[in-house]
């Protein structure tokens, strides 16, 4: 037995039987990652300066908050939590919606927007034995999740990542990274109770809310 | 630094300071794992019996699949490939589709079943950069990949393993197992002929045909 580590990085690695076509594939794919960790403890680019438990259990308190791009295989001295998700296809938005989002949307990374926030979140089983066009119905026509959000473009930056089908005992489903500057605090503030107002959230089972400010150290 | 494997398996390990109703969760989660991994090498529960590139690149040649419930942390010996991806939520389905699905499709393991396929594929970035109602319309409305599927059940049995979203450099998107009874294997060739011909394939650029049969040693 080869031990190796079973990562989003490590199948398929040279020497596996792979070919090379595909071994070029998956150099492109780690440069072009779609996995972010999060770590919570003593380091980080972001100072969580509150943490809230809005239902279901609570992460243990951490200073810092440090974002990798890619896989984390050890975790660092101090840490006190690791999560990590994986950016990918929208899986509600129609084609109209997607463009209003797209035309509005900011990066993240903007000078100005010196304080965020990190709020992972796992819907119950009710959720996920939902159809499709079931899910859609609560998420946007009953719950208007993007008509809500594009009211806070752009002051608001957000990415998304999934979780729940990277392994099979991810604490969460979602993490929503969100950025923006401290003028727009209050607006952010108000963009959370409108969607935890929604029927959509009645089938969030755990939601932590971290709040961050770039840690100017 | 404490080395760890950061697979499905062990996020939130115990001392990593998540709390203990999260490591029942983990727990519980190992023991009803959606992820499955699918070993080509010398060993297994099924003899190949042919293999196929459709598009792109092929696999290596193996004379066996063992498939393995949950992750594999080191390669076995003789083992040529490895391919992992893990049941999810259905993204096409609406409620009546859903329900004939589950009125009419068999289970695994059936006794009868002594023939079965593993058919590995990647759908290219104009299928992902598509919307969901975009994809939906490609996948049922032009293709009609359910209602086509339904017609060779209950036939044939299936489950469908997402990679995709797994890591950042899986080497497919999706792999399908089926298996049948060897009276129903040219249902099954037709049932393949009829989804390849539709708008559905175009958007596939890589894809394997792996065919086996029940290992009876």
């Amino acid at each position: 037995m080869r031990a190796v580590v079973v990562s989003g990085l490590a199948v398929a690695q040279p020497g596996w039987g792979v070919d090379a076509a595909s071994q070029l594939n998956q150099k492109e794919a780690k440069m072009n990652s779609r996995l972010f960790t999060f770590l919570g403890g003593d380091v980080g680019q972001w100072k969580i300066v509150g943490s809230k438990n809005i239902v279901g259990d609570s992460l243990p308190a951490a200073r810092k908050l440090n974002i990798v791009s890619g896989a984390v295989t050890a975790l660092p001295d101090g840490a006190r939590w690791l999560l990590r998700g994986i950016t990918s296809n929208e899986r509600y938005v129609t084609r109209p919606e997607k463009e209003q989002l797209v035309s509005r949307q900011p990066g993240l990374g903007r000078p100005e927007a010196d304080c965020a926030a990190l709020i992972p979140i796992r819907k119950n089983a009710q959720w996920w034995a939902l159809t499709q066009d079931e899910r859609r119905k609560v998420f946007e026509e009953q719950s208007r999740h993007t008509a809500t959000g594009l009211k806070y473009l752009p002051a608001v930056a957000r990415r998304l990542h999934h979780c729940r089908d990277l392994g099979e005992s991810e604490p969460f489903d979602f993490l929503t990274w969100f950025e923006f500057a401290r003028a727009d605090s209050a607006a952010f503030d108000r963009l959370l109770i409108e969607l935890r107002a929604t029927p959509e959230w009645a089938f969030v089972e755990r939601e932590v809310e971290i709040r961050l400010i770039r840690d100017a150290a």
